[in-house]
Protein backbone atom coordinates (compact mmCIF):
# COMPACT_ATOMS: atom_id res chain seq x y z
CA UNK A 1 0.00 0.00 0.00
CA UNK A 2 1.03 3.38 -0.46
CA UNK A 3 1.67 5.79 2.26
CA UNK A 4 1.90 9.54 2.45
CA UNK A 5 3.94 10.70 5.92
CA UNK A 6 2.03 14.60 6.66
CA UNK A 7 5.52 16.02 8.91
CA UNK A 8 5.46 18.79 10.66
CA UNK A 9 8.45 20.91 10.54
CA UNK A 10 7.41 23.31 13.44
CA UNK A 11 9.54 27.03 12.37
CA UNK A 12 12.01 24.92 10.08
CA UNK A 13 14.85 24.27 11.65
CA UNK A 14 16.05 20.99 12.01
CA UNK A 15 16.87 21.30 15.70
CA UNK A 16 13.46 22.01 16.64
CA UNK A 17 11.81 18.61 14.60
CA UNK A 18 11.04 16.08 17.14
CA UNK A 19 13.26 12.71 16.52
CA UNK A 20 10.16 11.20 14.94
CA UNK A 21 10.03 13.46 11.92
CA UNK A 22 13.40 13.47 11.31
CA UNK A 23 12.98 9.66 11.02
CA UNK A 24 10.02 10.08 8.82
CA UNK A 25 12.25 12.44 6.46
CA UNK A 26 14.50 9.82 5.72
CA UNK A 27 11.45 7.52 5.02
CA UNK A 28 10.16 8.83 1.75
CA UNK A 29 10.95 8.23 -1.49
CA UNK A 30 9.00 11.07 -3.08
CA UNK A 31 8.43 14.72 -1.55
CA UNK A 32 5.20 16.37 -2.74
CA UNK A 33 6.35 20.17 -3.01
CA UNK A 34 2.78 22.36 -3.58
CA UNK A 35 4.38 25.66 -3.43
CA UNK A 36 2.05 28.19 -2.76
CA UNK A 37 4.34 30.35 -4.27
CA UNK A 38 4.09 33.20 -2.18
CA UNK A 39 7.25 34.81 -2.43
CA UNK A 40 8.88 33.78 1.17
CA UNK A 41 11.66 32.22 -0.75
CA UNK A 42 13.27 31.62 2.73
CA UNK A 43 10.71 29.42 3.86
CA UNK A 44 10.95 27.16 0.31
CA UNK A 45 14.59 27.22 0.97
CA UNK A 46 14.68 25.60 4.34
CA UNK A 47 12.14 23.19 3.31
CA UNK A 48 14.48 21.82 0.53
CA UNK A 49 17.16 21.99 3.37
CA UNK A 50 15.63 19.93 5.43
CA UNK A 51 14.84 17.34 2.43
CA UNK A 52 18.48 17.46 0.94
CA UNK A 53 20.12 17.10 4.46
CA UNK A 54 17.04 14.15 6.10
CA UNK A 55 16.31 12.68 2.72
CA UNK A 56 16.96 9.07 2.06
CA UNK A 57 19.42 8.46 -1.25
CA UNK A 58 18.05 8.24 -4.25
CA UNK A 59 14.65 10.02 -3.00
CA UNK A 60 12.63 12.60 -5.67
CA UNK A 61 11.25 15.98 -5.38
CA UNK A 62 7.96 16.22 -7.08
CA UNK A 63 7.13 20.14 -7.42
CA UNK A 64 3.35 20.99 -8.41
CA UNK A 65 2.18 24.37 -8.72
CA UNK A 66 -0.65 24.64 -6.43
CA UNK A 67 -3.89 25.80 -8.05
CA UNK A 68 -4.50 29.31 -6.78
CA UNK A 69 -7.16 30.39 -4.87
CA UNK A 70 -9.26 32.49 -6.84
CA UNK A 71 -11.76 35.60 -4.74
CA UNK A 72 -14.82 33.67 -3.69
CA UNK A 73 -16.48 36.01 -5.73
CA UNK A 74 -15.46 35.20 -9.15
CA UNK A 75 -14.58 31.75 -8.53
CA UNK A 76 -16.93 29.90 -6.52
CA UNK A 77 -20.60 28.91 -6.63
CA UNK A 78 -20.90 28.85 -2.59
CA UNK A 79 -20.08 33.11 -2.43
CA UNK A 80 -18.01 32.90 0.87
CA UNK A 81 -14.58 32.65 1.91
CA UNK A 82 -15.03 28.66 3.29
CA UNK A 83 -16.57 28.46 -0.10
CA UNK A 84 -13.73 29.74 -1.47
CA UNK A 85 -11.20 28.06 -0.33
CA UNK A 86 -13.29 24.27 -0.15
CA UNK A 87 -13.42 24.83 -4.00
CA UNK A 88 -9.31 25.11 -3.68
CA UNK A 89 -9.11 22.06 -1.67
CA UNK A 90 -11.17 20.40 -4.64
CA UNK A 91 -8.72 21.38 -6.71
CA UNK A 92 -5.39 20.36 -4.90
CA UNK A 93 -6.75 16.97 -4.18
CA UNK A 94 -7.27 16.17 -7.26
CA UNK A 95 -3.90 17.36 -8.28
CA UNK A 96 -2.50 14.96 -4.71
CA UNK A 97 -4.23 11.91 -6.02
CA UNK A 98 -3.13 11.96 -9.48
CA UNK A 99 0.44 13.09 -8.47
CA UNK A 100 0.49 9.93 -5.45
CA UNK A 101 -1.08 7.78 -8.24
CA UNK A 102 1.55 8.33 -10.40
CA UNK A 103 5.02 9.07 -8.98
CA UNK A 104 4.52 6.96 -5.97
CA UNK A 105 5.30 2.34 -6.58
CA UNK A 106 2.63 0.41 -4.89
CA UNK A 107 5.10 -0.21 -1.86
CA UNK A 108 6.16 3.40 -1.91
CA UNK A 109 6.05 6.17 0.39
CA UNK A 110 5.52 9.82 -0.33
CA UNK A 111 5.84 12.46 1.90
CA UNK A 112 4.22 16.34 2.50
CA UNK A 113 6.15 18.40 4.92
CA UNK A 114 3.94 20.88 7.21
CA UNK A 115 4.96 24.30 8.84
CA UNK A 116 3.95 23.92 12.31
CA UNK A 117 2.11 21.27 13.46
CA UNK A 118 -0.65 19.92 10.29
CA UNK A 119 -3.48 19.94 12.65
CA UNK A 120 -3.18 23.75 13.04
CA UNK A 121 -4.92 25.74 10.56
CA UNK A 122 -3.50 23.88 7.50
CA UNK A 123 -5.12 22.59 4.35
CA UNK A 124 -3.28 19.59 4.17
CA UNK A 125 -4.65 17.09 6.31
CA UNK A 126 -8.43 18.22 4.63
CA UNK A 127 -7.05 18.31 1.27
CA UNK A 128 -5.52 14.22 1.54
CA UNK A 129 -8.68 13.14 2.80
CA UNK A 130 -10.29 14.20 -0.22
CA UNK A 131 -7.61 12.91 -1.90
CA UNK A 132 -8.51 9.30 -0.51
CA UNK A 133 -11.63 9.24 -2.73
CA UNK A 134 -9.87 9.31 -5.24
CA UNK A 135 -6.41 7.57 -4.94
CA UNK A 136 -5.93 4.48 -2.52
CA UNK A 137 -3.31 5.13 0.16
CA UNK A 138 -2.69 5.82 4.21
CA UNK A 139 -1.79 8.24 5.62
CA UNK A 140 0.67 8.81 8.84
CA UNK A 141 1.04 12.33 10.63
CA UNK A 142 4.19 13.32 12.63
CA UNK A 143 3.26 16.08 14.87
CA UNK A 144 5.70 19.76 15.20
CA UNK A 145 5.80 22.62 17.25
CA UNK A 146 3.23 25.38 16.08
CA UNK A 147 3.79 29.30 16.07
CA UNK A 148 2.03 29.41 19.01
CA UNK A 149 4.46 27.24 21.03
CA UNK A 150 7.06 29.13 19.82
CA UNK A 151 5.66 32.62 20.64
CA UNK A 152 4.66 31.12 24.39
CA UNK A 153 8.37 29.39 24.48
CA UNK A 154 10.23 32.94 23.45
CA UNK A 155 7.70 34.90 25.86
CA UNK A 156 7.55 32.45 28.88
CA UNK A 157 4.45 32.43 28.95
CA UNK A 158 1.90 30.15 29.65
CA UNK A 159 -0.76 29.94 26.94
CA UNK A 160 -3.67 29.21 29.94
CA UNK A 161 -4.53 30.92 33.25
CA UNK A 162 -5.05 28.82 36.00
CA UNK A 163 -7.35 26.10 34.31
CA UNK A 164 -8.95 28.94 32.03
CA UNK A 165 -10.51 28.61 28.65
CA UNK A 166 -8.03 30.31 25.38
CA UNK A 167 -9.98 30.35 22.08
CA UNK A 168 -7.81 29.85 19.35
CA UNK A 169 -8.56 32.01 16.35
CA UNK A 170 -7.48 34.25 13.45
CA UNK A 171 -7.50 37.79 12.45
CA UNK A 172 -10.47 37.03 10.16
CA UNK A 173 -13.20 36.51 13.63
CA UNK A 174 -10.94 39.22 15.80
CA UNK A 175 -11.44 41.98 12.88
CA UNK A 176 -15.38 40.49 12.69
CA UNK A 177 -15.73 40.71 16.64
CA UNK A 178 -14.23 40.73 19.80
CA UNK A 179 -14.26 37.36 20.98
CA UNK A 180 -16.29 36.38 24.22
CA UNK A 181 -13.45 34.23 25.82
CA UNK A 182 -10.90 35.49 28.67
CA UNK A 183 -8.12 34.80 26.55
CA UNK A 184 -7.56 34.29 22.81
CA UNK A 185 -4.62 33.24 20.43
CA UNK A 186 -4.49 34.85 16.66
CA UNK A 187 -2.96 32.97 13.67
CA UNK A 188 -3.41 34.33 10.07
CA UNK A 189 -3.95 37.93 10.83
CA UNK A 190 -2.12 40.50 8.14
CA UNK A 191 -3.41 43.23 11.17
CA UNK A 192 -6.58 44.26 10.70
CA UNK A 193 -7.90 41.69 13.68
CA UNK A 194 -5.05 43.44 15.56
CA UNK A 195 -5.85 47.02 14.35
CA UNK A 196 -9.75 46.20 15.18
CA UNK A 197 -9.11 45.34 18.84
CA UNK A 198 -7.29 48.40 19.43
CA UNK A 199 -10.11 50.50 17.67
CA UNK A 200 -12.54 48.95 19.57
CA UNK A 201 -10.59 50.01 23.22
CA UNK A 202 -9.39 46.65 24.56
CA UNK A 203 -8.91 46.00 27.38
CA UNK A 204 -5.96 43.42 28.37
CA UNK A 205 -2.38 42.12 27.83
CA UNK A 206 -0.89 41.45 24.52
CA UNK A 207 2.59 39.12 24.04
CA UNK A 208 3.12 39.52 20.29
CA UNK A 209 6.18 37.72 18.17
CA UNK A 210 7.09 37.57 14.10
CA UNK A 211 9.43 35.79 12.43
CA UNK A 212 9.98 33.22 15.25
CA UNK A 213 12.73 30.54 15.10
CA UNK A 214 14.15 32.57 12.24
CA UNK A 215 16.73 35.38 12.41
CA UNK A 216 14.76 38.34 12.40
CA UNK A 217 12.33 36.94 15.30
CA UNK A 218 11.02 39.91 17.16
CA UNK A 219 8.88 40.36 19.91
CA UNK A 220 6.78 43.04 21.84
CA UNK A 221 4.01 42.31 25.27
CA UNK A 222 2.42 44.37 27.15
CA UNK A 223 -0.83 46.74 28.31
CA UNK A 224 -2.18 46.09 24.85
CA UNK A 225 -3.41 50.13 24.74
CA UNK A 226 -0.03 50.70 25.18
CA UNK A 227 1.97 48.49 22.66
CA UNK A 228 -0.36 47.74 20.04
CA UNK A 229 0.26 51.09 17.86
CA UNK A 230 4.23 49.57 18.52
CA UNK A 231 3.16 46.42 16.97
CA UNK A 232 1.50 47.42 14.09
CA UNK A 233 4.83 49.42 13.11
CA UNK A 234 7.00 46.74 13.73
CA UNK A 235 5.21 44.88 11.83
CA UNK A 236 4.55 46.83 8.73
CA UNK A 237 8.84 47.69 9.16
CA UNK A 238 9.68 43.42 9.59
CA UNK A 239 7.64 42.89 6.08
CA UNK A 240 9.33 45.76 4.79
CA UNK A 241 12.60 44.83 5.48
CA UNK A 242 12.15 40.98 5.19
CA UNK A 243 9.97 40.62 2.24
CA UNK A 244 7.33 38.92 4.61
CA UNK A 245 6.22 38.73 7.99
CA UNK A 246 4.15 35.76 9.94
CA UNK A 247 3.22 36.87 13.13
CA UNK A 248 1.15 35.85 15.98
CA UNK A 249 -0.41 36.66 19.42
CA UNK A 250 -2.03 36.17 22.02
CA UNK A 251 -4.79 38.32 24.27
CA UNK A 252 -5.82 37.98 27.75
CA UNK A 253 -8.71 40.68 28.94
CA UNK A 254 -8.24 42.20 32.09
CA UNK A 255 -10.04 40.92 35.40
CA UNK B 1 23.80 34.15 36.26
CA UNK B 2 21.43 31.13 37.35
CA UNK B 3 19.37 29.32 34.35
CA UNK B 4 16.44 27.29 34.80
CA UNK B 5 15.61 25.98 31.82
CA UNK B 6 11.73 24.52 31.26
CA UNK B 7 12.00 21.45 28.93
CA UNK B 8 8.90 20.05 26.91
CA UNK B 9 8.87 16.12 26.45
CA UNK B 10 5.63 15.64 24.80
CA UNK B 11 4.64 12.38 25.65
CA UNK B 12 7.52 11.50 27.19
CA UNK B 13 9.43 9.11 24.65
CA UNK B 14 12.61 10.15 23.37
CA UNK B 15 12.09 10.34 19.64
CA UNK B 16 9.23 12.41 20.66
CA UNK B 17 11.40 15.09 21.57
CA UNK B 18 12.93 18.08 19.71
CA UNK B 19 16.62 18.73 18.62
CA UNK B 20 16.26 21.77 21.14
CA UNK B 21 14.68 19.98 24.01
CA UNK B 22 17.40 16.87 23.62
CA UNK B 23 20.26 19.45 23.73
CA UNK B 24 18.64 21.33 26.90
CA UNK B 25 18.77 18.12 28.45
CA UNK B 26 22.60 17.85 27.97
CA UNK B 27 23.20 21.41 29.38
CA UNK B 28 21.21 20.66 32.59
CA UNK B 29 23.85 20.48 36.30
CA UNK B 30 20.69 20.02 38.62
CA UNK B 31 17.46 18.39 37.48
CA UNK B 32 14.85 19.24 39.59
CA UNK B 33 11.96 16.65 40.09
CA UNK B 34 8.61 17.86 41.96
CA UNK B 35 6.88 14.69 41.86
CA UNK B 36 2.73 15.01 42.32
CA UNK B 37 3.03 11.35 43.65
CA UNK B 38 -0.12 10.91 41.92
CA UNK B 39 0.83 7.25 41.00
CA UNK B 40 2.13 6.91 37.34
CA UNK B 41 4.88 5.53 38.41
CA UNK B 42 5.63 4.54 34.64
CA UNK B 43 5.42 8.70 33.77
CA UNK B 44 7.95 9.23 36.50
CA UNK B 45 10.16 6.41 34.98
CA UNK B 46 9.75 7.81 31.39
CA UNK B 47 11.46 11.34 32.78
CA UNK B 48 14.16 9.05 35.25
CA UNK B 49 14.80 7.59 31.84
CA UNK B 50 15.29 10.61 29.48
CA UNK B 51 17.50 12.22 32.07
CA UNK B 52 19.58 9.39 32.58
CA UNK B 53 20.05 8.98 28.60
CA UNK B 54 20.42 12.53 27.90
CA UNK B 55 21.82 14.25 30.76
CA UNK B 56 25.81 15.09 31.04
CA UNK B 57 28.24 13.36 33.18
CA UNK B 58 27.90 14.65 37.08
CA UNK B 59 24.85 16.03 36.57
CA UNK B 60 22.55 15.70 39.90
CA UNK B 61 19.04 14.96 40.35
CA UNK B 62 17.29 16.68 43.23
CA UNK B 63 13.80 15.62 44.28
CA UNK B 64 11.60 17.36 46.32
CA UNK B 65 8.01 16.04 47.07
CA UNK B 66 5.54 18.98 45.63
CA UNK B 67 3.32 20.71 48.34
CA UNK B 68 -0.33 18.81 48.55
CA UNK B 69 -2.68 20.62 46.92
CA UNK B 70 -5.54 20.95 49.66
CA UNK B 71 -8.97 20.99 49.00
CA UNK B 72 -10.59 24.79 48.65
CA UNK B 73 -12.71 24.54 51.39
CA UNK B 74 -9.99 23.63 54.15
CA UNK B 75 -7.17 25.60 52.97
CA UNK B 76 -7.59 28.44 50.87
CA UNK B 77 -8.61 32.11 51.88
CA UNK B 78 -10.13 32.10 48.44
CA UNK B 79 -12.95 29.95 48.89
CA UNK B 80 -12.45 28.66 45.14
CA UNK B 81 -10.35 26.44 43.02
CA UNK B 82 -8.64 29.10 41.33
CA UNK B 83 -7.81 30.67 44.91
CA UNK B 84 -6.72 26.51 46.12
CA UNK B 85 -4.46 26.20 43.01
CA UNK B 86 -3.19 29.66 43.52
CA UNK B 87 -2.39 29.05 47.63
CA UNK B 88 -0.80 25.66 46.28
CA UNK B 89 1.64 27.13 43.03
CA UNK B 90 2.86 29.72 46.04
CA UNK B 91 3.83 26.73 48.53
CA UNK B 92 5.43 25.89 45.50
CA UNK B 93 7.05 28.67 44.24
CA UNK B 94 8.66 29.59 47.73
CA UNK B 95 10.30 25.94 47.51
CA UNK B 96 11.91 25.81 44.06
CA UNK B 97 12.68 29.69 44.71
CA UNK B 98 14.72 28.08 47.56
CA UNK B 99 15.82 24.96 45.70
CA UNK B 100 17.79 27.06 42.95
CA UNK B 101 19.75 29.36 45.43
CA UNK B 102 20.53 26.78 47.44
CA UNK B 103 21.18 23.86 44.97
CA UNK B 104 22.47 25.74 41.72
CA UNK B 105 26.00 27.92 41.98
CA UNK B 106 26.19 31.01 40.29
CA UNK B 107 26.49 30.32 36.72
CA UNK B 108 25.12 26.65 36.89
CA UNK B 109 22.06 25.72 34.92
CA UNK B 110 19.09 23.92 36.16
CA UNK B 111 16.66 22.15 34.44
CA UNK B 112 12.84 21.09 34.61
CA UNK B 113 10.74 18.47 32.67
CA UNK B 114 7.73 19.58 31.63
CA UNK B 115 4.87 16.68 29.97
CA UNK B 116 3.59 18.01 26.73
CA UNK B 117 4.47 21.59 26.30
CA UNK B 118 4.88 23.61 29.15
CA UNK B 119 2.45 26.21 27.70
CA UNK B 120 -0.30 24.12 28.17
CA UNK B 121 -2.22 23.92 31.17
CA UNK B 122 0.88 23.31 33.47
CA UNK B 123 1.87 25.74 35.97
CA UNK B 124 5.52 25.48 36.01
CA UNK B 125 6.14 29.00 34.19
CA UNK B 126 3.37 30.15 36.80
CA UNK B 127 5.23 28.72 39.64
CA UNK B 128 8.74 30.25 38.18
CA UNK B 129 7.94 33.54 37.55
CA UNK B 130 6.46 33.62 40.73
CA UNK B 131 10.03 31.85 42.38
CA UNK B 132 12.07 35.42 40.33
CA UNK B 133 10.33 37.40 43.28
CA UNK B 134 12.37 35.47 45.59
CA UNK B 135 15.27 34.17 43.62
CA UNK B 136 17.25 35.51 40.98
CA UNK B 137 17.34 33.53 37.76
CA UNK B 138 16.37 33.68 33.81
CA UNK B 139 13.91 30.96 32.63
CA UNK B 140 14.29 29.03 29.02
CA UNK B 141 11.46 27.34 27.40
CA UNK B 142 11.57 24.70 25.18
CA UNK B 143 8.65 23.41 23.65
CA UNK B 144 7.47 19.95 23.06
CA UNK B 145 4.28 18.23 21.46
CA UNK B 146 1.38 18.39 23.60
CA UNK B 147 -1.56 15.64 24.23
CA UNK B 148 -3.65 17.70 21.86
CA UNK B 149 -1.27 17.33 19.17
CA UNK B 150 -0.33 13.26 19.68
CA UNK B 151 -4.35 12.94 19.41
CA UNK B 152 -4.84 15.02 16.13
CA UNK B 153 -2.06 13.14 14.37
CA UNK B 154 -2.83 9.76 15.88
CA UNK B 155 -6.72 10.22 14.31
CA UNK B 156 -4.47 12.49 11.32
CA UNK B 157 -7.12 14.83 12.16
CA UNK B 158 -7.11 18.76 11.31
CA UNK B 159 -7.62 20.52 14.91
CA UNK B 160 -9.67 23.57 13.03
CA UNK B 161 -12.19 23.08 9.83
CA UNK B 162 -11.38 26.00 7.11
CA UNK B 163 -10.66 29.26 9.36
CA UNK B 164 -12.58 27.85 12.12
CA UNK B 165 -12.42 29.15 15.71
CA UNK B 166 -11.42 26.13 18.27
CA UNK B 167 -11.73 26.44 21.96
CA UNK B 168 -9.39 24.98 24.62
CA UNK B 169 -11.11 23.69 27.60
CA UNK B 170 -11.07 21.71 30.44
CA UNK B 171 -13.75 19.00 31.93
CA UNK B 172 -14.29 21.05 34.81
CA UNK B 173 -15.86 23.95 32.11
CA UNK B 174 -17.78 21.39 29.91
CA UNK B 175 -19.25 19.80 32.65
CA UNK B 176 -20.49 23.49 33.88
CA UNK B 177 -21.80 24.02 30.86
CA UNK B 178 -21.50 23.04 26.99
CA UNK B 179 -19.09 25.94 25.08
CA UNK B 180 -20.69 27.80 22.00
CA UNK B 181 -17.44 27.74 19.93
CA UNK B 182 -17.89 25.40 16.75
CA UNK B 183 -15.21 22.89 17.92
CA UNK B 184 -13.60 22.74 21.09
CA UNK B 185 -10.49 20.40 22.46
CA UNK B 186 -11.03 18.79 26.57
CA UNK B 187 -7.89 18.78 28.43
CA UNK B 188 -7.78 17.62 32.33
CA UNK B 189 -11.20 15.65 32.04
CA UNK B 190 -12.03 13.04 34.78
CA UNK B 191 -14.93 11.83 32.38
CA UNK B 192 -17.64 14.30 34.08
CA UNK B 193 -17.11 16.68 31.41
CA UNK B 194 -17.67 13.84 28.97
CA UNK B 195 -20.56 12.70 30.63
CA UNK B 196 -22.29 16.00 30.71
CA UNK B 197 -22.02 16.70 27.19
CA UNK B 198 -23.84 13.09 26.83
CA UNK B 199 -26.22 13.37 29.15
CA UNK B 200 -27.09 17.11 27.42
CA UNK B 201 -27.83 15.24 24.17
CA UNK B 202 -24.75 16.76 22.83
CA UNK B 203 -24.96 16.54 18.76
CA UNK B 204 -21.86 16.77 17.05
CA UNK B 205 -18.75 14.30 16.02
CA UNK B 206 -15.97 13.68 19.12
CA UNK B 207 -12.50 12.62 18.31
CA UNK B 208 -10.50 10.95 21.93
CA UNK B 209 -7.47 9.17 22.77
CA UNK B 210 -6.00 8.06 25.66
CA UNK B 211 -2.78 7.34 27.51
CA UNK B 212 -1.64 8.56 23.83
CA UNK B 213 2.07 7.79 22.90
CA UNK B 214 2.27 5.12 25.10
CA UNK B 215 2.00 1.08 24.77
CA UNK B 216 -1.33 1.66 26.37
CA UNK B 217 -2.72 4.21 23.66
CA UNK B 218 -6.50 3.82 23.16
CA UNK B 219 -8.65 5.93 20.22
CA UNK B 220 -12.35 6.22 19.68
CA UNK B 221 -13.65 8.69 16.86
CA UNK B 222 -17.47 9.03 15.71
CA UNK B 223 -20.60 10.31 15.91
CA UNK B 224 -20.75 11.86 19.53
CA UNK B 225 -23.83 10.12 20.92
CA UNK B 226 -22.90 6.74 19.31
CA UNK B 227 -19.77 6.85 21.06
CA UNK B 228 -19.97 8.28 24.13
CA UNK B 229 -21.00 5.70 25.88
CA UNK B 230 -17.88 3.64 24.91
CA UNK B 231 -15.21 6.00 25.16
CA UNK B 232 -16.54 6.39 29.05
CA UNK B 233 -16.54 2.59 29.24
CA UNK B 234 -13.50 2.19 27.62
CA UNK B 235 -12.15 5.00 29.96
CA UNK B 236 -12.86 3.26 32.83
CA UNK B 237 -10.85 -0.15 31.79
CA UNK B 238 -7.76 1.93 30.98
CA UNK B 239 -7.43 3.44 34.28
CA UNK B 240 -8.66 -0.36 35.78
CA UNK B 241 -6.31 -2.31 33.92
CA UNK B 242 -2.83 0.43 33.76
CA UNK B 243 -3.71 2.24 36.91
CA UNK B 244 -4.15 5.25 35.38
CA UNK B 245 -5.74 7.02 32.35
CA UNK B 246 -5.19 10.36 30.75
CA UNK B 247 -7.19 11.33 28.06
CA UNK B 248 -8.29 13.96 25.76
CA UNK B 249 -10.48 14.89 22.94
CA UNK B 250 -12.38 17.13 20.58
CA UNK B 251 -15.31 18.05 19.92
CA UNK B 252 -17.16 19.83 17.07
CA UNK B 253 -20.83 20.36 16.76
CA UNK B 254 -22.90 19.62 13.97
CA UNK B 255 -24.17 22.24 11.00
C1 LIG C 1 -1.50 28.73 7.67
S1 LIG C 1 -1.11 29.03 9.36
C2 LIG C 1 -0.12 27.62 9.68
C3 LIG C 1 0.16 27.38 11.13
C4 LIG C 1 1.12 26.21 11.34
N1 LIG C 1 0.51 24.96 10.86
C5 LIG C 1 1.55 26.07 12.78
O1 LIG C 1 1.35 24.99 13.34
O2 LIG C 1 2.12 27.00 13.31
C6 LIG C 1 0.02 30.35 9.18
C7 LIG C 1 0.03 31.24 10.40
O3 LIG C 1 0.86 30.66 11.38
C8 LIG C 1 1.55 31.66 12.09
N2 LIG C 1 2.98 31.48 11.86
C9 LIG C 1 3.56 30.56 11.09
N3 LIG C 1 4.90 30.67 11.13
C10 LIG C 1 5.17 31.69 11.98
C11 LIG C 1 6.38 32.28 12.45
N4 LIG C 1 7.58 31.83 12.04
N5 LIG C 1 6.28 33.31 13.32
C12 LIG C 1 5.09 33.77 13.72
N6 LIG C 1 3.92 33.24 13.30
C13 LIG C 1 3.97 32.21 12.44
C14 LIG C 1 1.03 32.99 11.57
O4 LIG C 1 -0.08 33.37 12.37
C15 LIG C 1 0.58 32.62 10.19
O5 LIG C 1 -0.41 33.50 9.72
C1 LIG D 1 -1.94 19.04 33.42
S1 LIG D 1 -2.39 18.80 31.73
C2 LIG D 1 -0.82 18.89 30.95
C3 LIG D 1 -0.87 19.02 29.46
C4 LIG D 1 0.53 19.01 28.86
N1 LIG D 1 1.30 20.17 29.29
C5 LIG D 1 0.48 18.95 27.35
O1 LIG D 1 1.08 19.84 26.71
O2 LIG D 1 -0.09 18.01 26.80
C6 LIG D 1 -2.75 17.07 31.77
C7 LIG D 1 -3.78 16.72 30.71
O3 LIG D 1 -3.12 16.52 29.48
C8 LIG D 1 -3.73 15.49 28.75
N2 LIG D 1 -2.72 14.43 28.56
C9 LIG D 1 -1.46 14.43 29.03
N3 LIG D 1 -0.82 13.32 28.64
C10 LIG D 1 -1.69 12.60 27.89
C11 LIG D 1 -1.62 11.36 27.19
N4 LIG D 1 -0.49 10.64 27.18
N5 LIG D 1 -2.71 10.94 26.53
C12 LIG D 1 -3.85 11.68 26.53
N6 LIG D 1 -3.97 12.84 27.16
C13 LIG D 1 -2.91 13.31 27.84
C14 LIG D 1 -4.92 15.03 29.58
O4 LIG D 1 -6.05 15.77 29.17
C15 LIG D 1 -4.50 15.41 30.96
O5 LIG D 1 -5.61 15.59 31.81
Amino acid sequence: MRHVLVIGIGMGEAEGLTGHALSALGRADVFFLLDKSEGAGELVRAREELIARFGKPGHRVVRAPSPKRAPASLDSARNTYEGAVADWHGARAALLAGLIAGELGEDQTGAMLVWGDPMLYDSTLRVLAKARAQADFAVEVFPGITALQALCAAHALPLNAIGEEVLLTTGRHVAAATPDAPAFAVLLDDGTGLAALAARGFQGQIWWGANLGTAGQVLHAGTFSEVAGAILETRAQVKAARGWVMDVWLARRDG
